[in-house]
């Protein structure tokens, strides 16, 4: 095994205080899934009326605890839920035996808990193609049905890591009719690691009351401007996953709120999606520069979503990043490439606040020094006007340097 | 300005010896356009009577070059044809200063060769977004129509190379009604390297006799599945050019020959220009093998490029790729992001020889030593099968290695 990597440059300064969350609880345990000498089972709990909102994977061959996460995914059971989660391996592409494994560990934690089987979501991360050695997982959730507990949820964030230098959490407060919510998430993600698939697995909490559709609406409008608006390598893993569980315990209905109460619960959701999104990215395989790619004035907001990613997919941009060279040539190669309606004679580019290329050429005032003052931040905007009309889209994304290499070619298994 | 990097581990022994055609003279030339100590612009002249196809970068940031060119393939005109190609400037993202430059460049050879300029074909690789200093190039013009001659055709090959590591010239001879027809071309292109526009430019001459309708039909068709079909690293040139000149000066008409005639030189120019395209791959920045992902079984082709894609621009593929790790854990991943149609338990994956996976799982017969001596080879296959379909497509493409990151993060502008 690969030694560890030190934790990322890009990383906050340290784990946030992340608040209880009422009628939601966890607990670790140390199962020798891969790693040994560390957590690596996390089980969480949700009382009785909590729903359960999500977004997963469209890889086409996605792992069975996805699969089996869809198809529970929208139930409308109120007895509850749990949400167990396992690192160290993917449990993805080991042909039936996937299926297999995850209805033991639901036959398992459902019996732990009381909880019927369809209401026990499962996540696994790690290894792809070796069976998931469940009965060591199944050997602990006594265990771990035993120790629940409230606070603090750090460690149920350092259970679910991988590769991940940082654990990642994020919260939120919201007042609702002089009541408060909050909004509470983990999540690990880095990019992927030799021999392992990438995942990023995300679990927020919240104690708001909602309808199930209600916050299904929510997280899939919050999603595709957050977790699906991040890029590291450009690949897909075959088990990410997104679960909001709300709780009810505040006591503050959502559904029956003013405009305004929905649009700021609405917000806080979107803002600890936003903040977990960000902060896989700033875990990103070797990442040395956090970057966010801004295109405005395309023909439509697909076709600036289509340049953003071709900018921040585009390994000849990644690595002008990683070299701090204001390479805007490759930014102008990346629309170009995009497949997006582009003309070059209206294109203006940006790097942080220094105006580079404008009119179908370099721009007049444009000094390659003012370029390259701005490369040297760990955190820089590359902003693209296309000039045609109002489309517009943001992809955050990391350089792309010898340290993702070799994280990922000289590693052999 | 880097030192240049060694000779790729990947090329052939030596510049093949290339025949002379008949109708085609060279002449190369040292203008200073950027690099001293070399040749940097190249003139080809074509007889009257050649017709000349062509296929050109679909970026909406071509080159004024690329858009001339465009601009002028699909005349009739019989007068012959000039091409003249420079090397250490690419006149691209120069505003509305590019088509002027090309108009005064278009200008000199014509008056230099008696050619009308809309016989005349140039091409520019380099820099990106600096005016093309064009009077050095006119300045030589008078020079190079001068001392034109049909062999040896190295030197042309060498006049047009920005960082590739080693010139690329193919050719081909085909018998037709007993009267031999010769195909002959060159190439270059390896990615593209700080602070460049990478470019492919592709040059090939036949002294058989075909109307310009035929050649392009012929050159589209075999291009789409060689040139197209090769990838570094996604990312697309503002600047790819590939014209292929028939002079008719070996006195066979194609157009009249049998069905088997004409399928031997549409074999023949397929051929050439795999050739090329693969030599181009085999140049690919800090490229250490060289790869072929061959998909079948898929829904359709189309679908079968798309895996085949998603496969070969894998960042986690090519850099498993370069540790010789057998990781078929991410070939599975690239299948499933790949948006095609695709069922997990119906996929299998080779690896040369090697059945690696096969229904959902890995291979009952697989060891994973059997999968790390085929990685060792520097030619690897990688083959997947959907099983679905009869959809197939095949690419071809290298790895990605701590050198492509030192070729293009590492050298500041």
């Amino acid at each position: 095994m690969a030694k560890p990597a030190p934790r990322s440059p890009l990383a906050p300064a340290g784990f946030p205080a992340l608040p209880a969350i009422g009628g939601v609880r966890f607990a670790t345990a140390a199962a020798g899934v891969k790693y040994a000498d560390r957590d690596d089972v996390m089980l969480a709990v949700c009382d009785p009326g909590t729903v359960v909102a999500g977004v997963f994977t469209r890889s086409a061959t996605r792992s069975a605890a996805v699969l089996d996460c869809q198809s529970k995914i929208d139930g409308s059971g109120t007895e509850g839920a749990a949400i167990l989660v396992n690192s160290g391996n993917a449990n993805a592409f080991t042909g039936q035996h996937g299926q297999a494994s995850v209805d033991a560990v639901c036959a398992a934690v459902s019996e732990a808990t009381g909880l019927p089987a369809a209401r026990v979501f499962t996540s696994s991360t790690g290894v792809i193609g070796e069976p998931l050695p469940h009965d060591r997982i199944i050997a602990r959730i006594g265990d771990l049905a035993a120790s629940l507990r409230a606070e603090p949820v750090e460690p149920a964030a350092r259970a679910i890591m991988t590769t991940d230098t940082f654990p990642k959490g994020a919260h939120q407060r919201v007042e609702i009719n002089g009541q408060e919510v909050s909004i509470m998430g983990f999540a690990k993600g880095s990019g992927m690691i030799a021999p392992d698939m990438a995942t990023m697995l995300v679990y927020i909490f919240t104690d708001a009351k909602i309808a199930r559709d209600t916050l299904q609406r929510h997280v899939s409008e919050a999603n595709a401007v957050t977790f699906n608006k991040i890029t590291v390598d450009s690949d897909t893993s075959t088990s990410d996953t997104v679960l909001v569980a709300a709780t009810g315990a505040a006591g503050v209905d959502i559904d029956t709120a003013t405009p305004d109460a929905q649009r700021a619960f609405a917000d806080a959701l979107h803002a600890v999606m936003r903040d977990l999104a960000h902060q896989v990215v700033r875990d990103g395989e070797g990442a040395t520069k956090f970057v966010t790619v801004a295109v405005s004035g395309a023909a439509n907001d697909d076709d600036a979503d289509r340049v953003a990613r071709a900018i921040a997919n585009s390994p000849l941009v990644k690595t002008a990043i990683a070299g701090e060279d204001p390479n805007w040539g490759r930014v102008v190669m990346a629309v170009g490439k995009s497949g997006a309606q582009a003309d070059r004679d209206r294109l203006s580019i940006r790097f942080g606040d220094v105006l580079v290329a404008e009119n179908g050429w370099v721009a007049p005032g444009y000094r390659e020094d003012d370029g390259a003052a701005v490369m040297k931040h760990p955190e820089i905007t590359l902003a693209v006007d296309l000039g045609l009309g109002g489309g517009t889209s943001t992809i955050w994304t990391c350089d792309l340097t010898h340290g993702y290499i070799t994280i990922n070619a000289d590693y052999r298994s």
